[in-house]
């Protein structure tokens, strides 16, 4: 989950100094990080390398699924969050790595830090919200902890299981493969641009109430179809960025293809629409490669969820987006933790 | 991990209001709050139920073993600690509930909350000390989580698998069993003495370089002869009440029999001594319920690591202590979270 509420303009900056100089986490962002633990802790034994969203354990004929997001008042809640949406928003979350793998849930363990200021009301409240959203997708909520801290944070941690013969990863994307996403994209900076506006209510569900797609995870996992999956939750441009990490291809989006939440035109202008569509973040949709011949099949699977061809891939490595019969490079601005970025 | 860097004094106050008062998590405490979690998610169909240190998840013929713990700069890090102690230190608390269970340990996951002016050095450290710890129990760091926030906080999340014949609960205990302890207690408090009159290096190592007891929780799982296992971590006063939610018997320390880091001993007077020994946290020691015939047995079996017998278990369901010939009630005195209560 990676929104960020300090948006104020429309530009992107990212600031990256040469290795000699860097000399704190802000000078390489948060993926130059995630490069760093793996250069420290790697291990040779693992099946599936870290720096994946899911931590993959091998079990014999499947593949245990563990993943962790922590979230904070500072970064992550914005204000119009109830003390339920807060619970419901930190477990669905964590659940969305698990979908992404086509994973089924096993249970969610919840980390708090909380001021001892907190009412008890709040604090049920949260828990509560975590539990709906558990048992909504049949899990539960089967541990956690308790801590004190002035600033609330809270931390995930989601289990999965999944066959071998169905696990999705993010390596496999094949040249001549296309792109589909689930749903529709933009939902949750509609939200968000709704907030700004001082709107409530259901105005704010795209941005405060994600729905993990473990339903639709599991239907596309069971086709034995799909190339590779990820969740859009840093954005669709820096989705397709990290499936490149992962794959020796390319990836062109037909941006006339991808399927705009209806709310996200109605409260902006092209230029902005563009920056929203492509760039934010806070998007728990799934994006997969697949081959052509079996998108309808695919459709017809994932019913009444949508599911929508966006682009190609390519041999080229190049990511492009294609627009009014121009193809131009599509640039990676998600939002990064630890970058002197702002984002529009 | 439950010690709180604002000991002051002698004196333990635990201030409980009614329950229609209650309105902040202070006025409830740690405790009240994980049976208020318990009594909104629970989930009939899991085998352990919730309140446990680790979730426990059927495999078939094993358990999986899930345990999280968060710890932060404000409550947990004392400044005497290294970026590499810290991330030793989150590491091993989180084995730690693993070891107790008997469970080999699968993997660890680390998500952090970090300062963006982090140096990068220190960041590197952090990681270190944990591969360092997680590769010390032949396990690794197998994914995480990185995140912007002002304060440091590090939530852990430990992986790991048990035999079903070998899992060590929290219930089992029965009248006439023994208590056994691995190593010594008071080595974290001598080493917040330690820390305390200004000293470093390897007189805090008791208190900072905690030693998950990985080796010594399978060796004595591999046995099959104990009945329930729990780390000493928030006490041993609290470790004994903890256990007796789960067992209906008592328990009886002798005072006399408890194996003592000697250098709590040069530390302090006989009446501090009482309290480091019987309520400090930040052990993490394994506290088991044994028969009494199997003692020397599973000494032999944990050699080099001594395992001495520190008291028994009763049919009469109080906690007591004999000292010099006189049997007191044992005071419930570990460190909870969010309780207004201080601990010398």
């Amino acid at each position: 989950m990676e929104i960020h509420w300090n948006n104020e303009n429309d530009k992107i900056l990212v600031q990256r100094t040469d290795d000699h100089m860097a000399q704190t986490l802000k000078d390489v962002g948060e993926r130059n990080l995630i490069e760093l633990i793996k250069s420290i802790v790697q291990d040779d034994t693992v099946d599936i390398p870290l720096g994946d969203d899911c931590a993959v354990l091998d079990m014999g004929e499947r593949y245990l699924l563990v993943s962790t997001d922590m979230i904070s008042k500072q970064t992550h809640l914005c204000p119009a969050m109830s003390y339920k949406d807060i619970g419901w928003f930190v477990t669905a979350i964590n659940l969305s790595d698990i979908a992404a793998k086509g994973g089924t849930p096993l249970g969610v363990l919840l980390a708090y830090g909380l001021s001892k200021d907190m009412p008890i009301a709040d604090f049920k409240d949260i828990v509560k919200g975590a539990d709906d959203c558990a048992k909504t997708y049949h899990s539960s909520i089967i541990g956690g902890d308790t801590k004190e801290h002035t600033d609330m944070v809270i931390s995930g941690t989601s289990i999965g299981i999944v066959d071998k013969t169905e696990f999705m990863g993010r390596a496999g994307a094949k040249p001549d493969d296309i792109i589909v996403v689930t749903g529709e994209l933009g939902k949750a900076a509609s939200g968000f641009l709704s907030m700004q506006e001082g709107k409530t209510g259901d105005d704010l569900k795209g941005l405060i109430h994600p729905i993990p797609r473990i339903i639709e995870g599991r239907k596309l996992a069971k086709s034995k179809k799909v190339h590779c999956c990820i969740d859009v939750s840093d954005g669709l441009s820096t989705s397709l960025y990290e499936l490149q990490r992962f794959n020796d291809v390319g990836f062109q989006i037909d941006y006339s293809k991808i399927p705009v939440d209806p709310m996200l035109v109605m409260h902006t202008d092209q230029r902005a629409l563009d920056n929203y569509l492509l760039h934010f973040g806070g998007e728990y949709e799934l994006l997969a490669c697949i081959p052509s011949d079996d998108l309808s099949y695919l459709q017809k699977k994932i019913t009444p969820t949508p599911l929508s061809m966006i682009g190609k891939v390519t041999k080229d490595t190049a990511i492009t987006i294609k627009k009014e019969g121009t193809i131009k490079p599509l640039e990676n601005k998600g939002y990064e933790h630890f970058s002197r970025q702002e984002f529009s």
